[in-house]
């Protein structure tokens, strides 16, 4: 058994960095109302400051069209009528935009190269002016509509993962840095504070981090941030229809590689630049079904927990199963990203989340399954977790922590996620998986989502209060300890043994 | 092990004559949006029919009151400002008046003798032709407001337990009598199928029943209904000003009572007479803690299941603890009649009826501690109870139920109060019974009163599933078994042991 | 000036016709939360019983795809997720779906031809016997999810406007015959009670309707109902990106037209079929700005009022400007059909349907600009209008109303749409036309979007009341008529005379 | 004809000390629903920072109770079951409490003198230690629950009127500055910078304050504010069981009196003590129908302007209809205080308020019957209204503005209050004065309750701008001119004049 003890030092500041941002299915779904069910959920449980995704461009929006004057003349005409909802919607909800500048207008692309069963176009803007003239108009019309002020606290990312050939044609570097300069170019005629970055790229690439910014270095242009991406699964094993298999690398991978990718910020040109991790996870295919187990829980725990010590954001690819990369969703669970799924069910990574969002701001202790945290109210607030990523049953593990108490008489709140509990996935295959359940099932697999909850009373001893914990496989537990007032005294000639079938346990 | 085995013969039907009605605190009560909200949770969960309380023409609800004209006369004013208020939230929220005549506006009244901390006056009118009238205009008020038909089918009841001194002057049973008849004769005479009844008393003179119907027969005084209570405590052993200590009677004890009282009127002038159980529970105290106590649900239990044999309607008092008779609550837990308690919180007895109102119409099997009923979907809806009214640790029960099963796969739901789970009482004594919590706490006590969920897949066996439970120390359990349309075989290529850390039981 | 005397002579039934059906956007637009916003404002005020509109089988809702199998085997995959989404909101609002049957899946379709911005496939399917499995797939999917009994309310309509070439390749009359044939029988394999009809043209070719039902005679094609639309528009004489322009009939053309095909149906071989105009409205543009005009709604008051003298039902075409066939909409007002403009901003034309929703059964009086209506508790509910299509200032109109009168006290409530009141794109035109307003704009322009009220106290003679009434240029006015019950005289020794600055004519 | 020129020279600022508190009927009805949805419609549409109302202490609230322990000491009891749930209501609403510290608990109180229908005592503590020990409960416990922070912002006054003899036991001076000198050093003693304040007297007794201040002074008791009343009614020539008829003074009357006030305290020991008009009104009668009439407002509308020039807040008494002080209101219409009536329905000063939350900070003008603000965007927000206190018809007025401009285009909304507009009062006149109406007629109430829009499309002229107004009787106006941004020439090919039925007027 482990047994960890925690004093009470000069606390550390845990950093939340976790927090700052999540993503999204491409905005166009912002305007689904059960996209919008599911963002009110995530703001009044986990609050996120930031929210990005893809497709501000893409033409189910529409921003980007083209009009004949009488006299016959062609002219851009920039419609926001939709994305002037989306962004409203998320200013209300409390969350900010991370803009991602991409993909490309059907009326401005240079090719038909798509990506996505929504057909993203991936190609270049065959005409630059005309890609400088629509971000000018769609960066001052946000000015315009919601000020200056909010406006420069939002990051602009210029595309989406060009070092791949599906979302950039060719993955072309050259033309990458092109676009990227007539970008930000236009961003900052209209704001030289307005903040701009990139190169976005997903993991396996990092030369590009390097060249990008001796790039923006060598020809004096501007950059404000540092984005890349990071998931951990390898190459799929099978691939069917329905869903998508492979294997996981360790966590600590993805903690080493963003530890290298700061290290490589930090030996470039720009030294000190923010460093966003705008997407990360475990798998990055929208039909793993791993994205609905409480493994994934368990094994985003620890970075949750570390990689602030690396990237400045960090941001979980994606809020909601109210997405359609790959086609419009075919089951209540398939795999998809989301923390919550389709019907609004919470899946066990939305409690990870929601669980890390009661930690205090004061670490007192941290390793590599266990985050101790101080409130300013004095609660202690702990995250325990047991990832397991073997196969097969068992697993448990036993614990004990010795934690600094203030108060003789503590309440104990365990907040508890586990294969058995807030696992609606499980129930819904002792359901026989259906694929469009009906009310009364989505209502049973919503309080299947629910965390199990245990409540105790303990004694400290000589300011200390020892806690023994068994977890089980891939369990991740919320722990709240709180000094008790006591009333009970204040109650006259209580006697609860007088009570009908009164059983001690009950104190 | 009791071993029950359930053919599926020709089904009883199970008379959910439990739903009718439901108490509430005094009628003034029902401005209170806390009122308000609980009784939405109730509809919400339960949906009664009716709900009855005491307090119509209290002077807090202002019915009654005399105005001086210019000629210096004194003329009654009848106020429906408030009355109305209430009555419209009801019949939005899916509930009808079962109406209480009572009690004595001051300025009707003969003398000053109150009951409750409220200080409802309980003696006789001074001048009953300005009875008559008063009943007169608040019956057409209500007839005006929501026309005939509505009235015709609210119950109006003369005054309540006039066979107890504190609730009625000397518990003088002739004075009763002339009220009964000037009061009857005020409703009849608006219209005559206005259906009126009483005498509400309180268990213990059931000899007042025969005389009333004698009474009523004799002097040819029409009656609609008879109604009476129920309560299955002994006289407190200790009373202190937080809680009031009593031992209960077997819920047989109550059972037998209303069986008799039903052969009472069968022997009566008037056989087939309605008889309503006008309010009912285990203690009649407003401050014993028994009501927060899981054993108050497993007690009742077979009165929800058995009652309706004897009674058409039976009136659980009261379905929140926003109530005032022994003076403003004092703590979050104070012992209050309440289904819900202060702050939303459910007790346990609220998921007894939120359980009951799960069954179904057909009844395959009962017993004194289990209910098995089938749904108009095929359904099987069983509450199972065990019931322990002996104090100390222990007493589970072993049980195992064979049922008829009309598919080969079948999903079983169980929810389930016991001693551990859905008792915040518990829980809020772990916290130092805080009189007052915080938001904080409350949301842990609204946790910690949510049921145990337990879900499972079986096969049947020959058209049987065999269900082995163990019951525990007052448990309560809704068990749901549906059949399974298995779409699993939908999913191409479909491996869950390719998922990471895949474990079999998952299955 | 105009006097109407109307007698209490046998009223007639006034039928409600109008109020069946609506017409909706692409269904999958049925997403959308602002598509929903205005649904629930619909149902408030006005409560159609039908929705209907076109795309249930477009890609974006994404019902038909096909899988391939391990085996390498393509089969057909039906996804449910949204259709489901989308009818459960339409149910849950109280409305119900009156299903169109179309458009083509990319997958099943036979060409590339598509309609509208959003790209409807208009070819026959590639495969019958695909298609034939398509329609018995969903429609066994609804009656699985809905029930039976609810599926069987629901009409289905086999595709859409098949006269025209734009809507139905080569707008081939023999192809659609083939197409209905398969169809209806695909539904009534299901069940033989499930309602099927056609052939949902357009006006200009009803020989189609006499060709469609000898078909179904000759080959014994069951049919459940007739189907149609009506518009009234001439083409236009200008079009530009922004705006449609054209000319109207006059509104009796519209019911001239009704008229001769209810009477083609009476010769038809099935004289007794319920016919249905499954869209209508003044110009069938969506860029049209008359939709936006108070004219809109006086001209189309007399076809509310009549054409349930022809038709079954008839669907006003659509309830919201959340529509897409022309592209993204581009401004706040933009000439789209609905009653509610972007922004949750109601139309002129929105609050003829709230006012014709106040009217009562019995219909009293009725000409080409007056209906006098009755309703059960003795309210006259009267709709006036003063249609004038000529352009220019001018055209008020004097009338005098002879009612009927079963009080001497009457309250007079009028609400009024015209050019100066309930005219938000007037107060549009004034703000400069913002293409996508603020916030404050929204709700000033929904302050300016409420009718005119008025209200009076008359005193009827000789049980009859004259009201006179001035109606300016396309004013359409609701006037109710109640009884007073004056309780002035129970306040004793009132006298407002005596409140400071009063003024007589308050009373 | 009036002509005002408003220059644009350094602005005052205007002070909206209107807006800091407002006035509620006792705490106790703060429980009930009706109370709080009003209270939300406040703060939705003008937002007070803080509210002030009787009855923390009575017996409805409970806080005061005294209790027997098994030792048969009797001991008190502090019951903040319903006060935490008022208090935890208002600051979920963003308002706070103002909080007097009255009446008099029964079991404290040294007499059996109550004042109200409901009976508040106000005589002086029998115990003036058993006083101290419950403000000192009371305090701590609010600071407990909210925090030191939150409460050091809410003021304590002491007392209500204490200078009449129906709300102080003899208005006895000295024992009034005993119970202040008692009540201060209980708050003070938990912490020194928590506010106390008095002695919360009704005018005419202004020596009280000198007299007060001189006792602090003299005593070296701690006071940080002067509160005092403000009425401008006369006696009432008229008293009925159901009004109460009285004549006003001017409005100036009232200015007067604060001024003079003013004076007081700067004269006194404390010149720099904040001055609280802790209620005001026209008239003190909680059933005098001047609250219900427009002249409320226009008379008002002087006040709001220019009584922050004297107090630091003044708090209008009182925010809603529910209210008991003279009963159960007896009609929808009975001359409440309220800015809100029963039923949700907008009074004339409610509107008087929403017009002056939507000034600026800056003040370029101020007459006595003119005040015309800018705020931050530059937009001119103007309040004219035209008081009117003889009685009679006419009295309207002509008034020519003309306005700094900074735009060619501006865009004027107009919303006004008169006696035809947003007069619900004389809409329930015409109805017959139904004292209990229903649903229907409550619902064209609310509609009579908007006010009246007008707006307009103006071009200004060497950077100004005129704008000629015509008020009527008593009408209060809110006008908004702001700069037009116009986009009508982005719109290809626009003619208005080709959509049927064209009336120039539109544009």
């Amino acid at each position: 058994m482990n047994k960890i003890i925690v004093d009470e030092q000069t606390p550390a500041i845990f950093r939340n960095n976790w927090k700052l941002c999540v993503g999204t299915g491409r905005l166009g779904l912002a305007l689904q109302k059960e996209y919008i069910d599911h963002l009110k959920l995530i703001q009044e449980n986990i609050r996120f400051d930031f929210i990005r995704g893809h497709g501000l461009f893409h033409d189910d929006i529409g921003i980007y069209r083209e009009l004949t004057t009488e006299a016959g003349e062609t002219k851009p005409f920039y419609n926001f009528t939709y994305i002037d909802r989306i962004f409203d919607m998320y200013l209300e909800l409390g969350i900010r935009p991370f803009v991602e500048l991409g993909f490309m207008p059907k009326l401005l692309a240079s090719g038909e190269q798509t990506i996505f069963a929504w057909e993203g176009n991936v190609t270049p803007p065959a005409d630059y002016d005309k890609w400088y003239d629509l971000i000018q108009a769609t960066v001052s019309h946000f000015i315009d509509r919601y000020g200056l002020e909010e406006v420069l606290s939002w990051p602009f990312e210029v595309w989406n993962e060009p070092n791949l050939s599906n979302f950039w044609k060719d993955a072309n570097k050259e033309e990458y840095f092109k676009l990227y300069r007539t970008t930000v170019m236009a961003v900052k005629d209209i704001h030289p504070d307005l903040q701009v970055g990139g190169p976005a790229i997903c993991g396996g690439s990092d030369e590009w981090i390097t060249d990008f910014l001796h790039f923006c270095k060598n020809e004096s242009v501007p950059v404000d941030f540092v984005s890349r991406h990071a998931y951990t699964s390898a190459k799929p094993h099978k691939v069917t229809p329905d869903y998508y298999y492979q294997k996981l690398f360790e966590n600590t991978h993805m903690l080493d590689e963003l530890k290298k990718v700061k290290e490589l910020i930090d030996a470039s040109p720009f030294p000190h630049l923010p460093f966003h991790i705008t997407e990360y996870n475990t798998s990055y295919s929208p039909i793993n079904p791993v994205h609905d187990t409480t493994l994934n829980a368990a094994y985003l725990a620890r970075i949750l927990s570390e990689a602030g010590d690396y990237a400045d954001s960090f941001s979980y690819w994606t809020f909601s199963d109210v997405f359609e990369e790959a086609d419009v969703p075919k089951a209540q669970f398939h795999g998809g990203f989301g923390l919550i799924a389709l019907n609004g069910i919470y899946k066990p990574t939305f409690h990870l989340f929601s669980f890390f969002n009661q930690l205090g701001e004061e670490q007192l202790y941290r390793d590599e399954s266990t985050l101790v945290t101080r409130k300013s109210d004095g609660t202690l607030a702990i995250a325990v977790w047991n990832l397991v990523m073997e196969t097969g049953e068992g697993y448990s593990k036993e614990l004990e922590l010795v934690l600094p108490a203030h108060a003789k008489n503590l309440f104990i709140k365990r907040q508890t996620i586990d294969e058995d509990h807030a696992n609606p996935w499980k129930v819904w295959k002792q359901m026989g998986r259906p694929r469009f359940p009906w009310k009364k099932e989505v209502h049973t697999l919503q309080q299947a989502a629910e965390p199990h909850l245990r409540t105790a009373r303990m004694e400290s001893m000589d300011g200390k209060i020892t806690l023994p914990l068994l977890l089980t496989k891939n369990e991740v537990s919320l722990i709240e300890i709180t000094a008790i007032e006591d009333e009970t005294d204040t109650y006259i000639g209580l006697d609860d043994s007088l009570i009908p079938s009164y059983s001690k346990e009950w104190s």
